[in-house]
């Protein structure tokens, strides 16, 4: 194999196999990735940014169907709690995801079309062990940070029980050690929306018309949870569009009605509504405890990694209880852990928003406080 | 016109116009209504029950589809708050709805075929209105109550706001005077999965297949905020269906997946997709402030109705605060409100389950305390 690439849009076919969750063994697992700055000579700089349900690896560089500048730019970049002067970063697009890595957009090697929902079922353990495979074939034994919000706080927690040895430290923003009822149910109302879709086809689109009405209707519902009740009253309230009055019709009268319909829409344009039904999926079966005999403190017993977590007090999609009871987990596990809930009116959305207090956290966690 | 029928199964077809707030004049107005109990000599034992969203008229009887007990019978029955032994009570479809009252699913005379989408866009007045009618029409002038839960208590603030002289007192349950950006939100969610649905063909789908699969998904997404997360994790959890491990695939796994679907198609069954275009939209137009100068005590200013409020504290589609701001309306128009809010793991459906507290609340404020 040849020199791991370095920098952007970079893409690693790795033999594997893979031995999922699910017990099927994935051949070859194909990693699309991000890197910003320079691995030390000592190799102690390495930083992993894990991203959400529907992010990718453009975590500071432009997303190329966008255009728009990286997710977390707020986090990463000069002057910034991570810093490719500093640190080097590598961002993965997860297993399962549709910007480059294996998942069911992707060629089956077997028939030379889409896996479509004949890819196998993955986990966010899969996610990171596959992570570990690029780790890997870029030479980083250990990891100075595994770091992420939402879905990518739930792979830094994976990362810490599974690989103890290969992080140093974990921050955890804004997520959670397992999936409630309520996050599920709000996922299966996603995914029943996209297969109502008769664009859906059983997840044979991709030579046809994808089922981008489904995939809106479940980024809709999706949003919502997104959001506090009272960031909408203050972003939208009831105001109408830029009409006198109501239009006693059903077209978009409300903002807020204007604002999911774009969400929903924008939304198709970069996503793939498959890979949608399969990282759902893999978060709803996240629950680290199961993993470890039903006691969450087992998945940590014995690591050396330090874990910094992060809660915004308006986040009812993952509360600050959720975080509460990993703290408790750790504690009981006997790991360092901080703690801290900060004070947002956006609800789950804060972490990737502005956030001074935020940064200074993590900068100050991660010991690249100015 | 001949006497008006009482009992089961009623329908009254009235010449109307009925001005509707959109400006339309609507005519004829067909209202299908159930009664139960006699009206006594002096014509003072009427109430009136408003059901919510999905409801009917069946309040206290079979529902004819289903077959199942009428949706509020814990609440009217014999030995219950609302006494048929007693009080003569009223319960009407409300306009908009498809149970036999005029709506999208009723036939426009003017075309013999189904209203569709043509049908015009209502308001919760609108429904108070039409019950007005029905009123007259029955020959009962003065309501002793007005009782609803949900959008059945926006109908009976809309009652006491519109015919201040005809309420002696309103019993409002788990209910608001606006909705919020997050409930219009909600409702758009489903709506936009209606509409997405290409069986819902612009509303024109009374000679073919109606939209099921875009309805499901619709009453899924608002089942979700009709319970609290506390309840949901106690009914649910992660616990699976009746089988060893997780399937690795796209069945109902979780239990909570398998009750949402139930939900759903269930559902599709008994309700009417462009009805719940046409009620959802009236719930997301309610602003009782905004009819009365932007001033919710407006609303309620010189009213002689007795007012009593509900409110339960894991509901968060209408949560306790918007009851509250209610009563603040009301002790600031002079009016005489109680409230009280009850404590229950149910969230918002709490009001149509089992609830001895909340029977006690109505009986003694309805004076009819055993």
């Amino acid at each position: 194999m040849s020199a791991p690439a370095l920098g952007q849009n970079c893409r690693a076919v790795l033999p594997g196999p893979l031995r999922l969750d699910g017990g099927v063994l994935l051949s070859p697992v194909e990693i699309a990735y991000e890197t910003y700055g320079t691995l030390n000579a000592e190799g102690t700089n390495a930083i992993l940014v894990c991203h959400a349900l529907t992010g990718d690896q453009y975590v500071a560089s432009n997303h190329p169907v966008t255009g728009k500048p990286g997710w977390w730019t707020r986090m990463i970049g000069p002057g910034k709690p991570i810093d490719p002067a500093r640190d080097f970063v590598i961002c993965s697009n997860v297993l399962g995801s549709c910007m480059g890595t294996s998942g069911p957009a992707t060629v089956n090697p077997a028939t030379g079309k889409p896996w479509g929902m004949s890819f196998p079922v993955i986990t966010i353990r899969d996610m990171v062990r596959a992570q570990g495979m690029l780790l890997d074939h870029l030479g980083i034994g250990r990891l100075k940070a595994v770091v992420g919000g939402s879905m990518g706080g739930m792979q830094a927690l994976s990362w810490a029980a599974t690989f103890p040895d290969r992080v140093a430290a974990a921050v955890v923003i804004a997520s959670t050690a397992r999936h409630s009822a309520q996050n599920i149910a709000f996922h299966e109302v996603g995914r029943q929306a996209i297969m109502a879709d008769p664009n859906w086809n059983g997840g044979d689109y991709y030579e046809g018309t994808p089922p981008a009405a489904g995939l809106a209707v479940a980024r809709m519902a999706a949003h919502i949870t997104y959001l506090s009740e009272a960031g909408l009253t203050e972003k939208f309230g009831r105001r109408l569009q830029a009409r006198e009055a109501k239009s006693f019709g059903f077209d978009a009268d409300f903002q807020v009605e204007s604002y999911l319909r774009h969400q929903g829409l924008a939304f198709t344009d970069r996503f793939d509504a498959n890979a949608y039904l399969y990282i759902t999926r893999a978060l709803d079966y996240f629950d680290l405890a199961e993993e470890h005999g039903g006691v969450l403190a087992n998945a940590f017993r014995g690591a050396a990694t330090r874990f910094c977590l992060v809660s915004f007090d308006t986040d009812w999609l993952y509360p600050t209880s959720e975080s509460r009871a990993v703290v408790q987990a750790l504690h009981a596990a006997g790991a360092a852990a901080s703690f801290v809930e900060l004070s947002s009116p956006f609800g789950h959305d804060a972490f990737l928003l502005d956030s001074p207090e935020l940064n200074r956290v993590v900068a100050g966690f991660l010991g690249n406080g100015r």
